[in-house]
């Protein structure tokens, strides 16, 4: 099994100050690697980048559908938002129209990373709420799917039929059962998988379309379709899913997920892309998949959304640029 | 060379999640490595963990004691401290008593990272001011050598007459040649050198005492009294450097420098220890830090001080427990 091989770098005046190893795999339509650093056999926990895996059974059981979901929603299933107004007001009326509230998240309570209005609930004297967490919107999914499928409240349980609906759908698009589970920040389990596993999910992903004869292949071309639609919910203002997807012009879907991991789904491609930063740092992530976005000819290595995460100056208090993340030679 | 080896695992449900490799050396009285992990040859940047370093001409050239500098305002050239209402008073009065304020100061702004501070200035509308940031001791201390030294006010200059000084203390006490130099995010010039080197100088500090012949051997043994005196202002509240300090009873000092990099200094047994995380991560260099003082007996591992660092839960939104950051084997 190969080791984690460097990635990206930081630099300061003239000399490597951080380095970032980690694995990378680039998938093709039938599974096949067609490019890979590090170990593709490497276990990892994917966590929140798989969030459109987590969505898929909301959509394929048509629960999403009896639940008259919009592609908004559907956006905000797959997302790890900021917890801004536009998104807590959105998950909040999803929840409303079920007739189900915050009370019902099973996500604990997360302050906003909206600037403003972390500022507004400061000087309001309001406490973050379950809504504000990054996965509400993913959770508001497991209640629309629990709902359908009568099930009862315990969502986050292993044994739940959604989650168990869900372990299918992960295991399927994966291609291989997961090792084990682990418990995300929002108490969810998060199945383990591959480098190669998630890099093959996110080119099923990539290579679904909306006509398709199965099911779940038409779920995924509809939760692509989401997400590109609304890269403002994916993620927010100033976060790098929001700022690349943007950037690309809607043609390329890109998730983030703890702990150093990005994803990325190229439609007109047919190419899926999964990122693991050894030691779970979410700036080396951000630059390996802009790296390999950019290798793969669909970001403009001088878009500012690019400069922001690779490449462009870094500045400290005073605003004098003290270095620069680079990829590392033999990378990207 | 060696590489940078693993020393501090994240653990999720059983599997390791993220894994963070580094350097780690101890040294003796007689700058001989006593115990490495890692490459002790490896050049870094030490960031702030050297600024009891950067404070050693603030002393021997009795530009402290003509300015009658406490072993508090010592303890502040040589912090990293939080911006709390006593670290930012403090800096003040020194200034004034100067006949200098914080438009002299040349670190730049930075909002403070003392909760409370931080809230309070929100609410009152207060911008940061270069006092708040966490470098503004050890800028006071150059301000006061500046003018000791009859020097101008651009100490931040590498040729600067304050800056010429740091580099001899720097190369004297790590016992070789600085490659190279780095600006720091206070814009002050940070002096490259090896891990040995790093270690070897904090051995220089451990082995220095108050009576000793030689006037920087004298300030070195001072500096170190300060921090030791004060562990509040050489951080703050909640932070790694103050509560591992005060965990082991002010027998030992230690601190923290950016990106991955964290030292201790062993009066009591007459070692230096230097540790930098490849990646940069602070995590990590606490975790590793607190494993090296665990080993040489000084740190008690079941410390809530050491738990918060190393071995203790990490929980998530719910306060459901996920995990837990544990050395690496073979380190430790």
């Amino acid at each position: 099994m190969a080791e984690a091989v460097a990635l990206v770098e930081l630099w300061r005046s003239g000399m490597v100050e951080s380095r970032h190893r980690g694995h990378a795999v680039i998938c093709d339509g039938t599974g096949a690697v067609l490019d890979a650093w590090g170990d593709p056999g490497a276990v990892i926990y994917p966590r929140s980048s798989v969030k459109m895996i987590q969505a898929l059974p909301l959509v394929e059981s048509g629960a999403a559908d009896a639940a008259g979901l919009d592609d908004a929603e559907l956006a905000l299933a797959c997302a790890s938002h900021e917890g801004a107004p536009v998104h807590v007001t959105l998950v909040a009326a999803w929840l409303d129209r079920l007739g189900l509230s915050e009370a019902d998240l099973l996500c604990g309570a997360q302050p906003s990373r909206d600037r403003a209005e972390r500022r507004r609930m400061l000087l309001a004297g309001e406490a973050p709420s379950q809504l504000h967490n990054n996965c509400s919107g993913k959770h508001a999914g497991f209640l629309t799917l629990a709902r359908h499928l009568g099930a009862g409240s315990d969502y986050n349980d292993p044994g739940h039929p959604v989650q168990r609906a869900i372990r299918a759908a992960f295991e399927a698009v994966t291609g291989q059962p997961s090792p084990c589970l682990g418990i995300d920040g929002c108490s969810a389990p998060n199945f383990a998988t591959t480098m190669h596993g998630l890099a093959r999910a996110m080119a099923v992903f990539a290579n679904a379309r909306p006509d398709a004869a199965e099911p779940r292949t038409r779920a995924a071309a509809r939760l692509t379709g989401a997400m590109l639609a609304h890269p403002d919910l994916v993620a927010g203002e100033g976060r790098a899913c929001t700022e690349l997807m943007r950037a690309m012009d809607g043609r390329v879907a890109v998730k983030t997920g703890a702990e150093g991991v990005f994803v990325a789904i190229l439609p007109d491609r047919r190419l899926g892309v999964a990122v693991k930063i050894e030691d779970g740092a979410t700036r080396a992530a951000e630059a390996a998949i802009a790296g390999l976005l950019i290798r793969l000819g669909v970001l403009d290595p001088d878009h500012p959304a690019t400069l922001r995460r690779l490449g462009g100056p870094i500045r400290n208090w005073r605003g004098i640029v003290t270095g620069e993340i680079r990829l590392a030679p033999g990378f990207g």
